[in-house]
């Protein structure tokens, strides 16, 4: 009998393990897990501290007793793995103060990311907050229900205290402007905290157009976010706890607590360690199978990279789709029916209090890198018909080479329920298959009155790129 | 100086007036329409005799004027075309009291489609009225005007009148189930009126998916419309006025009016008439520039077929995106740069109260026919993450040829708002390149909580359908 071990129990790894055993039931499918839980919805997390979702439990669509006794998974949690041994095969692993040691016909790394510290003085004060793990949105939850308990904030002599709001709980800072820095602008402005938000980039959502970027930058501040764009943090300052966030600009900002959503970066010592090989990115390099430079070892979810749809290139982008795709992939594989998980196109979607935008593809930016001539339109247009009542605006960027006609990318935004982030879906296949925009403005999009004007908005701005070539 | 006549001044017949005269602005270009509107979006009739919409005007997207000043369109409202020469290249039209013979150089032929009258008895007596017309918009929303004003319905000894409804402005029927029929028992059940929807097909929306049917149907009785699915008008029964709908079964349900939304009929006697050959299913037949079978003669929108995107063989679908793209192409074509408009892919959508729903490409049915072999299977899944607030169900049902494991095509359908519209954008692209399930399932969709589950719905049907190849 066959053994899989997997190494990490969230979306890659139980994605596999579940489908190994699905497909193979006298497969031993073996998991170790460091912490307590696993197949866990980090994405919720901003939404459990916003107080929408009220326990972490809710976001854990697979318990570890399901995995146990309905999957036949020999899932260990709190258990760690300290070692690979590609040559004997076998991983060592500390738990219940024990050690162990266990054999392997294919092993699956998916031991994630962890969220970036960043090089700032006074990060390790209290008051200081990354949102990488379930742990890590349980105390912010906690920091939330502190002070909406304690109430208002006090008067500015007597501490850190809110400029613009009435009825504040305190000012906060949040740095970095991605998705997390969004998401966790809006859990916390709905929790009548004042959100000071910084970013050392002149833009938010730097991976999106430009245009999204400033949309997205003008909502915030109408949403009464301060933003602070162009600007290094530089110390969470204070006597004891984060009293304060000071800027390269030598700008002083009361808070009382950060939130440091400076992204995430791939855990790879153990497979480094092995001799596994890293990719370009810094990720575990991986083929189509996902399988690493070493047989049988599988590597997949937010520590491995993967090959652009577009650019065939390695890239790193760690989101949930893909680790759940990957790990379904490798678990149909180790079952015997070798499968690829099919590229990444760098897809993501983000919700900004009442605007939606999601993105595909390459950049302007990164297409020029790429190696194509890239040219790029940005279009607004009525996100209903527009005699319809209600509605909004639908603005599509989209990046195409000017030597052939290739769509490469686009970003779209809206206001949330306005179908920006579902029309995304529209832009994936043409993006995945090499569409041209003359191909994508024939496209035969579904039109009614109450969805669209009857050139669903990415038709028009297909069109406009397209009659630029 | 070349001339460019087009005949019909709707989304095709504008379109291609207006894209011709951009690109050479030299080209004179005369457009003969024998009604007083142009570029109407008949579409939103359904919405106007609802009430959302205040003035027929506001369906206008480019006045007659603006055609005529703006664009330099020599347009011709209340002129009927009533002969095409094609060996003379004239044509001859009617209006203002003269005829008149105008010479072309191209020619599109744009007449559009007309509602069809069934073969019922009764169909001539007032209060039966059909959806074809701005002309017919006004009169449904005077009929509307008027019971409203006259208040709830009278008792039943005097005369048809509601037998469910409290305060209800009378009964009627609403004959066929497909999307106008649907929008406007929406548009009547919204001004109190008691609905009574007569479907000769055991389902409503046939060309959808069954199960979208059926959700519907259940829908549509639960905002208190009375379906009579299977059932075969007879007649339309009365003294003066219709005063009921009388069944294949001898049912007889009092109404108030009746709408007869039978489905269109393209206007092809004119092109007949001229020698230009009618394609199989009996609209005018064209080549993939929309030119028919008399050179520099172009047929497009309502009255013209076209070939499909998975099949190649023409099919007759008269809805108003493939109306304005292959007017836009033929106004290209004329304009000196040959474009093809690029084939159909059958999609359509329907709002049906809180509810939306969208197919594209070939049904389990249409598949079979077409020398396919066709599997389907049809998923529920959520709209949002789980865990995330709100949010409903999507419905996805696909057809894939279980040979090649190509899809073929999909139906989809949520409530309204939850996104099964522009969601199935994703599937067009798909339809249309002929990607496989397998392919399909790896596209990397966008995903964040507040807009689906981690694999979008379609993501899920693709792999449950491709699970059973």
């Amino acid at each position: 009998m066959s053994t899989f071990v997997v190494i990490g129990g969230d979306a890659a790894g139980m994605s596999a393990a579940s489908k190994a055993k699905r497909d193979t039931p006298d497969l031993d499918v073996v998991v170790f897990e460091k912490g307590a839980w696993v197949s866990y919805g980090a994405c919720g997390l901003p939404y459990y501290i916003k107080g929408e979702i009220q326990t972490l439990e809710d976001l854990v669509s697979v318990t570890p007793e399901q995995f146990r006794e309905e999957r036949d998974i020999d899932l260990r949690t709190g258990h760690e793995v300290v070692d690979i041994d590609p040559d004997d095969r076998t991983v060592t692993a500390r738990g219940d103060g024990e050690e162990l040691v266990q054999p392997y016909d294919s092993l699956l790394i998916a031991t994630g990311a962890a969220a970036v510290v960043p090089d700032i003085e006074g990060v390790d004060r209290e008051g200081a907050y990354t949102l990488g793990s379930m742990t890590d949105g349980k105390e912010l939850r906690e920091f939330v229900a502190r002070a909406r308990e304690e109430g208002p904030a006090e008067q500015p002599d007597s501490g850190p205290a809110c400029q613009q709001l009435e009825n504040c709980n305190g000012p906060v800072g949040v740095v970095g402007g991605g998705y997390i820095g969004i998401e966790m602008a809006e859990a916390l402005a709905a929790n009548d905290f004042e959100v000071h938000l910084f970013q050392r980039s002149d833009r938010v959502l730097k991976a999106f157009a430009p245009e999204t970027s400033a949309a997205v930058a003008d909502h915030l501040e109408s949403q009464s976010v301060s933003l602070y764009l162009g600007s290094e943090v530089q110390a969470l300052d204070g006597d004891d706890g984060v009293e304060a966030i000071v800027t390269g600009d030598g700008e002083r900002v009361p808070v009382e607590m950060a939130l440091l959503g400076a992204g995430v970066r791939p855990r790879t010592d153990l497979a480094a360690a092995a001799g596994i090989e890293l990719g370009p990115t810094g990720a575990i390099a991986t083929d189509a199978y996902r399988e690493t430079n070493i047989d049988d070892v599988y590597a997949a979810g937010d520590c491995a990279e993967a090959e652009h749809v577009v650019t065939g290139e390695p890239t790193y982008v760690p989101l949930a789709l893909t680790a759940n795709r990957h790990g379904r992939a490798i678990g149909q594989t180790v079952a015997g029916t070798p499968t690829k998980g099919g590229g990444v196109a760098g897809t993501a979607a983000v919700k900004a209090f009442e605007m939606e935008a999601a993105r595909t593809g390459l950049s302007h930016d990164d297409a020029a890198a790429a190696g194509f001539e890239p040219v790029t339109e940005t279009i607004e247009a009525k996100s209903r018909a527009g005699y319809y009542p209600g509605g909004g605006t639908v603005t599509v960027t989209l990046t195409a080479d000017s030597e052939t006609g290739r769509l490469l990318g686009g970003t779209l935004h809206s206001e949330y329920g306005e179908g920006a982030v579902h029309r995304s879906h529209g832009l994936v296949g043409a993006v995945t298959e090499g569409v041209t925009l003359s191909e994508l403005s024939n496209y035969d999009f579904a039109y009614a009155p109450p969805f669209n004007t009857t050139w669903d908005p990415i038709l028009t701005a297909a069109k406009v790129l397209d009659g630029t070539l």
